[in-house]
């Protein structure tokens, strides 16, 4: 369906039940060689991997790239769904993001640097025929909005549930 | 080289330059399709759509399904760096990450709900010969190590560079 039919079909489904709001995403899958993980979710096969330095085979991206790859993408189609909200029109996004990793942290050299990003940098430039106050406004409400800003921007609470004979 | 190998040389090139730990990982791409976005990654290409409730084609995981599998893929691959690390023998590893989403959120029909995950659990299971004890212990070394679980505990600071016409 189009993106403004997927605007009005879920806000009706969630205004008849709240309860149709909350979905559970997942993945699952294993570490099938030195660094090779395989995933799947919801039919998809994402597959993973580490370069050569950090002992992988660098067939796929690795761990964090997907997490910048995720926020870009979230940015991207947040931008879709905001810009058709808001009615602003919008041919396009490009987008950029970048993370700077300090390697103290995941290989426990120095237990005060924190293993994930110190900061990161999102370069984004959405494309149409408006003018830039509205693209400014479609910015900021895609930054309240974006999932995985918010994932990024906040903490989360995470529960590990470790399976191993008792 | 292996990972024993790769512990070696990154411990050896971060002694000889504290520079030399700290890196900057990137994606960039663009919105293709109404919400297909195709990034790249140090060569390495990365996809992303939405299902058709969310005015995709389906043809990819989504971005929280890609946030799910940095998870859980950088578990995985941190699992197999400290059992090098701490000599534990490591066969694989099993994981299953999900997450809990309110769509009042993202859709902006409740500005109190945030547009992230509210909470995440991860399954995980280590398999290898030693006993179970020596798999809590690697499991909580690599809690404390693990990149992308720091990310999604953590906040990060993140800066959003807005290109438009002046």
């Amino acid at each position: 369906m189009s993106v403004t039919a997927a605007l009005k079909a879920n806000q009706e489904a969630i205004a008849g039940d709240a309860g149709n709001a909350r979905v559970v995403f997942s993945t699952q899958g294993s570490l099938v060689g030195p660094t090779h993980v395989q995933l799947i979710s919801r039919g998809h096969a994402i597959d993973v991997d580490e370069p050569d330095v950090l002992a992988g085979g660098d067939q796929f991206a690795n761990p964090v790239e997907y997490a910048l790859a995720s926020l870009a993408s979230c940015q991207a189609i947040t931008y879709r769904f905001w810009a058709a909200k808001l009615g602003i029109e919008l041919d396009s996004v490009e987008v950029a993001v970048e993370g700077d990793l300090d390697l103290h942290g995941f290989f426990g050299l120095d237990e005060t640097t924190r293993a994930g990003f110190k900061g990161v940098r999102i370069d984004i430039t959405p494309i149409g025929p408006e003018p830039s106050a509205r693209y400014r406004e479609l910015a900021d409400a895609v930054d309240a909005h974006c999932p995985v800003l918010d994932l990024f921007s906040n903490p989360t609470p995470v529960e590990r549930r470790l399976a191993v004979a008792a």
